[in-house]
């Protein structure tokens, strides 16, 4: 059984991200979307709300062979833990390239038996990420058909309470 | 008649911007220099000296058409009440390109008709900037050919009081 | 009246081309596109037929201030000519920005006072251009979404007579 | 069972084509290693020669899942033929990039459920390609380090023989 | 006789950087690595220890012409006092471009007789620079082959003590 | 003495051509400007043409340590012949950045101890190459600024004749 991580930081999960999971979901016989939790960052939607976005965009597409997970420390322990052969990295730009090349090798350096595979999200979401999504929105911008439902609402509701 | 918004933070306005201001002043019937004002950030220069700096700059090369003014929010929301048809940016390297792309997608989405125009300053510009300038004159360089005449003073007097 | 010219090889239009055309044609009173005649080169279509499809998607989408027009020799003569203050030039990706800005700065050297405008077409047309169209068609793949339908019956017909 | 193609002109294999099948082999069930018959290019090596130096190659470091075949026309046709759900690509450097995106949306056009996976190849092969190491040994360089020992023993015989 | 000075944060040297100074060393009659002492960013080594583990990695693979110093303010200033005639830059990728031209142009308006120098790494460090030393390292990641001998011993004590 | 080749096509030399040459005259003991004789290209210029107009403009900015010479082959043999430590490239922009890190790479796999050394023309000649001149001299446009005055006679002498 072919087992890939896909991990992230998800604040929040957009639906470029989602794209990724679905075409992910069809190369692997699992995939396991892991959240990255980073303690020098403040993060918009903490690790718990962001695990909960993405279970809640993956179920309501329908995919049976995605899990959502969270990690801190170094990457590839959690992936050898998980008996992960691959990481899943979504690339969209070229500003994406290098930082992407760099941690790929990295993590080659750590575990020369887990590959990074790069993934190119829909045309539609090739300038999308997450902290756009975060300041578009912030300024009271829409990005209801960027985002997954649930993240819609969120948002909303977090920047309706400031 | 055709409005053209030039949006920016012009933490001072540099050689670069004045170059972009003036072509797009020949392009456009109107052109509105437009200070952004992120309160998430701290300028070197408040929301008024930068306004003052960039309307003293229009002065000296006489330009006619071009006014100055300031926005916080969505920029979109700026550029219809000001029944701009054009957002211009200055695009001068592949650094610019991908960021620049994403927010021009981004106010395409929130805002169809409105148009960005990417404008290319003079080569010597190429590799200018605020922040590049900000950093020079703290630390004892030289920009005098970079900056219009009011910037350069108004930077040797801040650093003089330090 | 600002009048702007597109120049380009269009060899054929794109859908690509035509949300360009379609942007500029609202920023200028009157969009030229220009069918750059090289001799150097044999193009699939003739400069006849590549003028002529134009024609026909600019009439599709109801264009009334685009006119269609051929060149050859060197650019901005026929710029200066036709009275055009602006050159339209379409950027997709980071390949196309370093020929495009050593382009405008040719045209710029010879002719200072005319400007190239950079348009960003719709992001679902990032990757095409009209040499893949030229490459899948021949191979008889599928390319009906990505061109005007007068650009799809003469490539079908083109590679049928084979 | 998850197949995989992996297309290419290989004129002739490298040693970075090399680490991105055995990557490939890993990741996949089984991976077909395609050569591009293209009528328009005339490569250094013949069909049969290209696909022989791949063989030897493989067989060298022991991949059992490898299998190499030939195609001429769409390249998504011959993947549905083979029943392969992903399409492998090396990417090494930002040059690649574009290129490639092109060609993995042109294929996702064509045929949506087949996905194009990007790996990256050993950083020490991350500027080699066919055509450097056809013109190195044209020029009597030595490229040993760079291509599998069948490939260096074929390019002795032919440049003896001109 | 020709004076090279090698500026860079160095924290710490890689074996990225010991490459370059290798390089230069045959380039040049004297290098000059220079530590820039920042106000504004807090290292995680110390002047001092930045410039003790240059010396040490130096004096490893016995480097005659090569000195280490530190210095703040303008970097032209420094270079002028100790009559170098080159700025050495270490040039890995796309992203280091951009900034380091900048920076050379910069340094060139201030000092017109001195010359940026770009120097190539060795492949296999293409991808590698301090900050991702330090990241990796905190998580607990092996960093052996990619560091100094010294760097990997003081690293370790650093992050035992935490 | 450090000597340093300078290679290149010089079709027709320009003036970020003698930028760099001048440059590299003052960092190195003896600069040897390298006309390529290519086979398999057809240059506008002969070889000695080439080389006669890369000295007359070598003259004319009076600098002493630089000799003219061309060589076909492989240019690290020729490198070794004539003692040079270093290889001078200019580095332009992006584009430039790839192919020169791949051929730096392949001569330093034949010649390790030989250096590659790149230099940044001034930011006026970012954009100009031999190609642009040719086309745009072809073309009737005025190219006087961007190339010595004996390239400027030999171009208008060449295109009357045609």
């Amino acid at each position: 059984m072919k087992i890939a991580l896909y991990p992230g930081t998800f604040d929040p999960i957009t639906k470029g991200h989602l794209d990724i999971i679905e075409r992910a979901s069809h190369l692997f016989d699992k995939v396991i979307v892991t959240v990255a939790v980073n303690s020098s960052k403040t993060p918009m939607f903490t690790t718990e709300e962001r695990m909960e976005l993405i279970r809640s965009a993956v179920k309501e597409i329908k995919l049976k062979n995605v899990s959502v997970d969270a990690f801190s420390g170094l990457l590839v322990n959690f992936a050898r833990k998980k008996k992960a052969s691959a990481l899943i990295r979504g690339l969209r730009a070229v500003s994406d390239f290098e930082y992407e090349f760099q941690m790929a090798l990295m993590n080659r350096k750590q575990a020369p038996t887990i590959t990074t595979v790069f993934l190119m999200p829909h045309e539609k979401y090739t300038y999308l990420n997450s902290s756009i999504i975060r300041e578009v929105s912030r300024l009271g911008g829409d990005v209801k058909d960027l985002v997954p439902t649930a993240v819609q609402k969120l948002l909303d509701q977090k920047l309706k309470t400031r």
